[in-house]
């Protein structure tokens, strides 16, 4: 079994955004020379998420408004009590996931023709980790 | 390290559609003659989920007008400007995640007495695929 | 390829707890004695979750209450005419996920300086089984 191990770091300009990582991932997993495996894409961060959905700009615009709706900014969370102000974005991270594990075919992202791989950033402007690991043969 | 893969093709004949995928992910974890390892048991769509629950008729239908209070179809979406109709069914996704890891031990899916695996079809009437992928020894 | 896996029994004093795991997983891996691979924590019930979000009680508060608004208790659920009282647990394991996949790297779960990983139990005060398997080198 061969295994392999990159860190990404993100430092989004706005606070909120979303980050496709399709091709970042395949490049990690052409760099690992695993063949068959599983690739975990995971948040570091507990106000960060991942998730897999289609490349389309609307259909971004309504997960952002939808997370908006289920799980508000600006609201008087026990949470602020420490001084913080994100909240929203801990509730965010537990709706969307904060990992996918993608599966290793052929040394490719075995994904369907409209999947692909977002880091979806809840609480940016600040250095934030990423991890990517693949394990296989 | 062993490695397995099984694509799956569902055709529903509803629009929404929740099949038991329990015995079918049972066989696919014999037939790899894996005893110890990961069953990864995805979608490769973005309009269908994976989930575990429990395989009760009544809870299947809570589940059913649940997701549709938290993401209602018929809804003035931004994704229905490229001329789909489905944005209900992305979110649904990203509620319910479309892949769980099935634990494998003694070649068996290791899972608590109440527990099914289920696909869940958000946009069916059309091929959909699902991907097993198994890996361990 | 290694593999380890431990199962875990909680019976919560309360109806819903949420308790955290970290320790117990970064003693189970050091027991694996595996230095590179995943660690997969998953619940074995349907009405529990596993998380990974901060420890901090304020925001544990939070999730408790924001969990009851979008799957309330009480309510009039279908699989409650099978004499059951907890569908509101089944749909809160339905958001918050049943299990998390921990990276391992040389010999440690990989997670960011505030990731606690949780066992969220929302039906308790009765025997619930967790499972603990590790794959890797």
């Amino acid at each position: 079994m061969k295994s392999y191990t990159q860190y990404l770091t993100f430092n989004t300009k706005k606070h909120r955004e979303f980050i496709n990582l399709t091709e970042k991932v395949t490049q990690e997993i052409e760099k690992s020379t695993i063949q068959e495996g599983f690739c975990l894409v995971s948040a570091m961060h507990i106000t960060a998420g991942v998730f897999i959905n289609d490349n389309e700009l609307g259909l971004l615009t309504d997960i952002e408004s939808w997370l908006n709706k289920l799980a508000p900014e600006g609201q008087n969370y026990n949470h602020h009590k420490t001084g913080e102000t994100n909240g929203d974005a801990h509730l965010r991270n537990l709706v969307i996931g904060h990992q996918v594990t993608v599966p290793v075919t052929k040394g490719r992202p075995d994904l369907g023709p409209w999947q692909s791989i977002f880091y979806a950033e809840f609480d940016g402007q600040r250095d934030k980790k990423l991890l990517i690991k693949i394990i296989g043969e």
